[in-house]
């Protein structure tokens, strides 16, 4: 008897190859959110004619089998597949395919070709009659429903009395189709290996961020002298309510450490600081102390955690600002001049981008002592996260080594898995990805500079389906560094257009303070606001401009709200794209299924936005919907469905074809709920 | 003292990513040939603005370091870098990737830009001095020359009494910058792992192949009862001289087993079979015996060695068709009856795509004894390895398992590497990437159904750049099966355009006899020949179309000899495409560079196709050649290079602009070589 030749081997049975999410065999896990869809797929295929089906598996952390799913087969001639997965619970999953074959399927498509064209008639009723009564013999005890259809389709089958019409339609009918999709009749049965899914809690994928400057909420300027009064934490608690009010998840601080005063920037980036500049908060480190330290002005640990508390109150996170460089006169560059680099001349080199020199700012090197450098990184991230900060916005993480983040997020998380790392990192692709694989849970992304249909349509499809497993985007409409020609130049209308695009497109969206109020000067020459904040004070009237109606903050508030109400919304994976006739307007949607609970039933949760991105004009057209995106299934007889704009509170039948008209300087956007 | 955070990460200290030819992260051997150039290419990227450096590194099957290879960036912003490799012997190599901060290349770039703009000159200079004496010191036993070049660097860029641009030339020179080619100044250098990649001998990668039925060659009708003698081995051998004249690297036979006489199949694949109609080799079995018997018809196993002596005594290898399926008298029926799918009414079934019927055939079944169904097989293979074949074209691979390939050409090539299996499979991309991983040595291809520029240029591309590591593939121009509606409708210049796109385009390359004849009628309603030799004997007048000027003949044979001659048209990998101004005229070119050897300098081969693909019409046009795919440096001083063609010995000064004019009905293309 020879040996089995299929063992050792790395084709299975049935060959299932290219699965995803997949980060190079494993090596690093996908990224997933507790609760959310994972878009599972593969290319499976087999020899010969014969039909085969396939089957998504998701394996809890402590090794139960949590899901099976039927997975469903793409384009014809691609063999590719694709199910989803939702694992309800944070840590380390896995995943797994089983391919089979499907005899139910073979021979129910050969048995009505060969019966159609008089060809083996009878062997085709026996098999099929074997067939039915072996799955009947299989389900009997897991399935006595199935089990009973079966031993029924088998008798029929086999009843010479009958005609051969009856006979067969006993066994295609839709009650043995169900039957089958519960209990599938499988053979030849392979299993993927297994592949990691990293599921995080709803904050590493999920949450609407505010930013705002801690040291401008309750700064004075005193009239006759001219002279600042630093905000502080303190009085900052004061805009908290405001902004929970807007249905922010995540307040993020600029860095709060003291400010150097060596070499301190001016007003609009200007090399010399009067003695009233406050300076740039990412300018680390002076006598007063460095990246354990809060500055004065701010307050003392304790104001601190009043700040953190109030803010939990109200049911924000506070993100903190993870800056690591130093100014010139951070504490470390006198007691560890080897954590920088030492020029010929004996100096430290300051950050340059040469000829461009930024003198204020020293920055680090991981290799003259990696182990002693990464070991007061940890102490200080340890310290910040026992003063109550679980999500750490970390500055230019692309200007350190890759090494270094894979492992201090590691590390943290290995101790508390709670802790979420944004990456704050504008550059080339490669690297943007190799952050994600190195452990960070969100990013900030090319979102800001994609403006046109076509732009936005390839960037929503990149985000959502070609890189969710390494990449969760964050979509800020602006930051202190970046107010793009859009909004400078779009109006108010650009603002709220990019706020519906940020809100509904993402489940993680962001901006930052003065957004709702349309600040959209910039300064000459640059992509950043005129008189920036990072370098002054900023007092700002956010009541006074909504009581004006000039404000953005009731729209943001209100794409907030639509965000916690559509739990579609707060999912990566599961945008789709429409057609619309006009080259500036945009259509998308969001579905989610969520499936039936001990306390309540299925539900469809289904999104379209139809938007407007040019905000100069009105436009009009068509909207053609791809239907199967929207989960429609027997909602109704003529093909129509109820959509209530969440905006307007207007209702209309859609179909597969629409109007719309859609102007944007009255209403930029239909952001549509599919009522069921 | 806090431990290495390094050890133990996936990140090294420069990440190195998506390197190709990678499958499956190594768990297949990507493929290559001996002396074939292989480009290897990687995702490289660090933090910061310095610059970096890559190398190529070949390990030999010994594990000694045979070749390192500086890589080039590829196109801005995708941190993408190429290198080619070329291993010089059969056996398991493997490759690997360094990467490393380019000091030279830094500091280079800063002192020029910071020195113009008179910012830290004393500093620069001083960095470039140390940064050369530090190189001299390293490079001395190595590359003494260097050390020398590095040592006056260091010197006069420290000499103060020099002014500064003259300082700073001395450390940028061209004698700087060649050393530093040869001595690269580098740091944190960091390996990739190693990946595998089987080297296989030239018959794997390389050849022209021609495909006969021996019974036909000697074949004769008595012209008075009309009853045919089959031709054999022994009148099959007067074919071979002519195949070698026509530069044919391999002949390719039809199976050469007894033929089933149960449900034989008769002339144009009609159901009944006349007394004296042969049928089809691919129909294996009947009471003479199975797949490790001759037919009576052809001869003795005496007479095939015979054949096969004298095709090796011409330069030509014998491949014969490994056909795994049975007529239903074949001896594996009644003796194995396990080895097929047994119906419910007790009979065998045989092969169908219902409702379509194949009556002449049964299918193997892998899954009822895949032991001893493999070991039978394995069994045959071997014979025929010991009966003098080394390359087996395998009929119909996709419909057996993948598992099956893996473990019967892995087998075998364990026993002896130099056995090569072509996949004839035509299928679904899934499929047919899988059997080139599953370890087919060579595989046909789509290019029968590519026809138009567009459609060529894309596959062109494909199959030299993103798919040869795992898959090779053979332009066959006809077979049996396939007579196409561009050959039965463009003519014979249709011909001569298919044979000049596959014997330039592919390293591999294929006909089927009666290709040179231009036989162009098919069957109605087929894409087969019509009266077509799988079912009938074919008597073919070779020599006499000749003599009339009505055979391809002469043409394949320049073909080849040009092949032969060209060394760049034996690799697949080195396949560049250029643009013209016409829509059907493709153009395309390929370069190798021989390095130098023991008895000769390096060499440089470059061929380029100039096209008119459609034979109904006369083209003219413009060209614009790629100069960089050329690799021209040095050629001219004005820009311009003669080529020669290769075709007519025409001759002229092309540069990057060329006009061209091809009639399909004199000459369809231009095969142009570099003369340099």
């Amino acid at each position: 008897m020879p040996a089995d030749p299929r063992q050792g081997l790395r084709f299975g049975r049935i060959p299932i190859t290219k699965v995803q999410p997949v980060l190079e065999e494993g090596k690093f896990p996908a990224k997933g959110v507790r609760g959310a869809d994972v878009r599972v797929s593969a290319v499976i295929f087999r020899e010969g004619h014969d039909a085969l089906g396939a089957t998504a598996i998701l394996v809890a952390p402590d090794k139960s089998e949590a899901q099976r799913v039927a997975m469903t087969p793409g384009a014809k001639g691609t063999d590719a597949w694709e199910g989803v997965l939702t694992p309800d619970h944070e840590g380390l999953w896995t995943f797994a395919i089983e391919a089979w074959g499907d005899l139910y399927a073979t021979w129910a498509h050969n048995a009505q070709v060969k019966i159609n064209a008089d060809v083996d008639v009878d062997v085709m009723l026996e098999e099929g009659s074997q067939l039915f009564a072996a799955a009947a013999g299989g389900a009997q005890d897991t399935d006595p429903d199935a089990a009973h259809v079966f031993r029924q389709a088998a008798a029929t089958l086999a009843d010479a009395s009958l005609n051969t019409i009856d006979r067969l339609a006993a066994g295609t009918s839709l009650e043995v189709r169900a039957a089958v999709a519960r209990f599938p009749l499988r053979d030849l049965v392979t299993r993927s290996q297994e592949y990691p899914l990293l599921v995080e809690r709803d904050a590493a994928g999920r949450g609407a961020w505010y930013e705002f400057f801690p040291r401008s909420e309750g700064a004075m300027r005193h009239p006759d002298t001219g002279e600042w009064t630093s905000g502080n934490f303190r009085t900052a608690r004061n805009r908290l309510p405001a902004v929970a009010a807007m249905g922010f998840d995540v307040v993020y601080l600029p860095p709060i450490h003291p400010i150097g005063k060596i070499n301190r920037k001016g007003p609009n980036n200007s090399l010399e600081a009067g003695p009233q500049d406050p300076g740039s908060p990412w300018a680390i480190g002076s006598d007063e102390g460095g990246h354990d330290a809060i500055h004065p002005d701010l307050g003392s640990v304790e104001d601190f955690a009043g700040f953190v508390a109030a803010a939990r109150d109200l049911g924000l996170e506070v993100a903190l600002d993870l800056a690591l460089q130093c100014a010139p006169d951070h504490p470390w560059a006198t007691e560890h001049p080897e954590w920088f680099t030492t020029r010929v001349d004996g100096t430290i080199a300051y950050a340059e981008n040469p000829p461009k020199k930024y003198q204020d700012i020293y920055p680090l090197n991981f290799d003259n002592d990696p182990a002693g450098l990464s070991a007061e990184i940890l102490r200080i991230v340890r310290l910040w996260i026992d003063r109550g900060v679980r999500i750490f916005r970390v500055d230019n993480p692309h200007t350190k080594p890759v090494w270094f983040w894979e492992w201090l997020i590691g590390t943290i998380n290995a101790e508390d898995p709670d802790v979420v790392f944004l990456a704050e990192a504008f550059t080339r692709p490669a690297m943007m990805a190799a952050l994600g694989r190195a452990g960070f849970q969100q990013s900030y992304s090319y979102f800001t500079w994609r403006n046109t249909k076509e732009e936005l349509e390839e960037y929503l499809v990149h985000v959502s389906r070609e890189s969710p497993g390494y990449f969760r985007p964050n979509f800020f409409v602006n930051t202190p560094d970046i107010l793009t020609e859009f909004l400078q130049y779009g109006g108010p209308q650009a603002f709220k257009i990019r706020a519906i695009l940020a809100a509904m497109g993402s489940p993680l969206w962001g901006m930052y303070a003065g957004y709702e109020l349309y600040e959209h000067v910039a300064r000459p020459g640059s992509e950043e606001n005129i008189d920036n904040e990072k370098y002054e004070y900023k007092q700002r009237d956010f009541a006074g401009a909504e009581a004006a109606g000039k404000s953005l903050a009731p729209f943001v508030t209100l794409l907030n709200k639509i965000r916690r109400e559509h739990p579609a919304l707060l999912d990566l994976q599961n945008l789709s794209l429409h057609e619309s006739t006009d080259e500036a307007t945009l259509v998308f949607s969001k579905h989610k299924t969520i499936a039936a609970t001990a306390t309540g039933p299925e539900r469809k949760d289904t999104i379209i936005v139809v938007i407007n991105v040019d905000p100069h004009s009105m436009r009009e057209g068509e909207v053609t919907l791809d239907l199967d995106a929207l989960s429609l299934d027997g909602l109704s007889a003529d093909g129509t469905f109820m959509v209530e704009d969440l905006v307007t509170g207007a209702t209309w039948n859609w179909g597969k074809r629409n109007y719309f008209r859609l102007d944007a300087h009255l209403e930029p956007a239909h952001i549509l709920y599919i009522r069921r």
